[in-house]
């Protein structure tokens, strides 16, 4: 549960200082990635669900309060103002497992700039970190072609909680099971594992540990074959399928090594011993880039189990997101600092069909014809206008999407994303906001 | 709250099979990191304080329970089994704060081989990912030399979690304080931060957003000035400084540009206003390798926020870590499997005062003259064998490591661990291991 302290110190003191001026206009911020990171062509749009959530809620309870006088030395009235606070806005957003680009709102909070702003830091790091991960992640599930897909990232994402989102984001696109058991009954995914080498160790015999495991889950049995030497591996999983007459989902695991060869020959192994139906599973190290190679290679693969670089999301960790003010009271507004100047305006995204370019305009203007636009609202009052939903329609949107999406953004290497363009509204907006800021400070100096 | 479910699917396939068969025996598990990433010298041990957190609450409770048999077909027998698991085994580790290199135990777990490997998933997230963390800040903290840090990463973490582990691990390393109001309040660190852009967007001029907040803040005046033109935006704060008499605590935040150039021109326009004690503060896109850019160009800043690249350690988001059976019942345990072996036996890390080679033994056998035993026992029969500890004492550690620590580990640039060897012992223990795993192999087969 992520409460009200769950956020910037700056933002306390923005707050309490709009607060005491009643300075509650409507404040308009939207959330945006300023620049693709290397080596991304698109973007898949997640971690929604979780701010919905979390505006529902949002609000100080007694403890943080006292803490925030004591400790921070607000006063009472901003104590008392604090304690009255809730999230009454409208919030409009790309819904999770939609594709954007660079310069696309993702979300927009309308709401009296207080509240409006105390919420940035939560929403900033849960578009962000979903966001990225659920991009990198589609990058393996295109990789992987015709492959299944299986989250392995538990053990090294950046926390417990980060392994959940991950193994959220991860189903999002497509990847079919996740190893951790949590998020499984959390999000109703599939929950896939069979067994590490400690097991094999522990029973000190490749025979015997398979023997074991195929005993207590005859309906699940991957064998893990590296423990010693791959290939003997192979014949000893082999020869316990035999002497048990398995046969369910059966695989074997190859885990180290050069997995193209191995697979190879492990094929060869498993097809000479007519068991053709027995699939193999490959993992260790494994990203987009590998995957790639080994089907390059026409490695015998059927299914992938994904880890560590997808689920920090190893080449790209973070994105270059924001969340900037674009509107107050009935004003645009924008900041001119250089390289992270901002666009004022509440914004929407249109598609077109082609997508040969997309196009930010504002919310107000109307939709180009063919064009679809991206944002709906989704909050408004503080509650959801829509119910909470779950990972099969992100999943159904990511599908339609990736459908669209051209070739060249889709690329494993040099990907190209669509250009972006802004509207000639937004344009002009933009022109007489500039012009408006720069007269504003010239005369205030 | 971790429960017991945050784990890999496989481990409870495993810990029900071992269950079943009463395998019963102690297994020792040994984690460590294989390989440091490229560009660190030297890991900062972290995250032992969450680990022992989570093994004194292992349990399942009975909706876990009933989820594991309803949706995963665990039968009455596991699922019994698993409800009257607790922890109950011992844990050595390299106490929080502590210096360590690749190939050293962070932490090895002796119990009923169940219970050790249930908790895999979790300890090795913990470690990998809090270690990782401390490791980066660390980085910083040491190019930063005399200026003080500040925790800025709260937005682009990978989730809400993880910044209250970053903002833990960065103070552990001399980070003076935090954005991050909720990891303030929970660890007793120093929060920080002032205004935000969008603070003088919406006042819609820079000397009366300065003024109204030196009016709530007089105590924590830190003016941003890079909204619309840095320099203008020094005289604006200069002019409030001046017209309200302000005093304690002033400062001006650089936000963008080129922050060394910038920083020169800032000193000098406060100099020249007579307010020599008004501090420089830059954020934005910072990290050890910018610092030590800034500060050869002699950049007069006094103060760093540090934020994104510290907080998902951009440049290596993860370490290459293990958890790793190294010996079951009375039997040491190694797996094979190429660069991925593994080394027998319960560990200790003997450290020479000369930073000159770390040795790794086992743990039973006697430090060599003069050298200091890195790890030591932090629970027994499932409690802790000392009280919980805060942030302090692991900062203490880190301090007193960081003054032993030779320049070549600590280079920012290209740096160059200290070596670690295996004892004698330990040697001559793996070939044995290996000797009998080979043996047992080949009559199996």
């Amino acid at each position: 549960m992520t409460g009200a302290l769950a956020t910037d110190l700056y933002e306390l003191n923005m707050a309490a200082s709009y607060l005491r001026r009643e300075m509650v206009g409507p404040a308009t911020f939207s959330l945006f990635v300023r620049n693709l990171p290397p080596g991304r062509g698109f973007l898949v749009a997640s971690g929604l669900e979780d701010c919905l959530a979390f505006l529902e809620r949002f609000c100080f309870d007694e403890d943080e309060l006292a803490w925030l006088g004591g400790t921070l030395g607000f006063d009472q009235p901003a104590l008392d103002a604090f304690r009255r606070l809730r999230f009454t806005g409208e919030v409009w957003a790309v819904p999770e497992g939609r594709v954007v680009f660079a310069g696309e709102p993702l979300l927009e909070v309308t709401a009296p700039i207080a509240e409006a702003q105390l919420v940035e830091t939560v929403l900033l790091n849960q578009v962000t970190f979903h966001t990225a991960v659920a991009s990198k992640a589609a990058r393996c599930r295109i990789s992987a072609g015709g492959a299944d897909l299986v989250d392995f990232a538990f053990r090294r994402t950046h926390g417990v909680d980060a392994a959940m989102a991950v193994a959220r984001a991860s189903a999002i696109v497509g990847f079919v099971a996740t190893s951790n058991v949590e998020a499984a009954r959390r999000f109703g995914l599939r929950a896939a594992g069979t067994m590490a080498h400690s097991f094999i160790e522990a029973f000190g015999d490749e025979r015997a540990a398979f023997r074991a495991f195929a005993e207590d889950y005859p309906d699940r049995c991957t064998f893990l074959v590296d423990t010693y030497d791959t290939l003997g591996g192979v014949r000893a999983a082999i020869d316990v399928i035999r002497q048990l007459g398995l046969r369910d989902q059966l695989g074997v695991r190859l885990d180290s090594g050069d997995l193209g060869a191995l697979a190879v020959q492990t094929r060869r192994l498993l097809d000479q011993a007519g068991l053709g139906e027995v699939r193999i599973f490959a993992s260790g190290s494994l990203d987009e880039f590998v995957i790639a190679e080994l089907i390059a290679r026409a490695a015998p693969i059927d299914a992938y189990g994904i880890g560590t670089k997808m689920g920090v999301s190893a080449d790209a960790p973070y994105l270059d997101s924001a969340y900037k003010l674009v509107a107050y009271g009935d004003r645009p507004v924008l900041k001119l600092s250089p390289e992270k100047a901002t666009a004022p305006g509440a914004k929407q995204v249109f598609r077109a069909p082609d997508a040969h370019r997309e196009l930010v305009g504002l919310r107000e203007e109307p939709a180009p014809e063919g064009h679809e636009p991206l944002l709906v609202p989704v909050m408004a009052g503080g509650r959801r206008t829509r119910p909470a939903e779950g990972v099969e329609a992100a999943r159904a949107r990511f599908q339609a999407d990736l459908a669209w999406l051209p070739d060249r953004a889709r690329a494993i290497h040099d990907p190209r994303p669509v250009p972006v363009a802004f509207s000639e509204r937004a344009e002009r907006l933009r022109e007489q906001a500039r012009e408006d800021v720069a007269r504003r400070v010239a005369t205030t100096r």
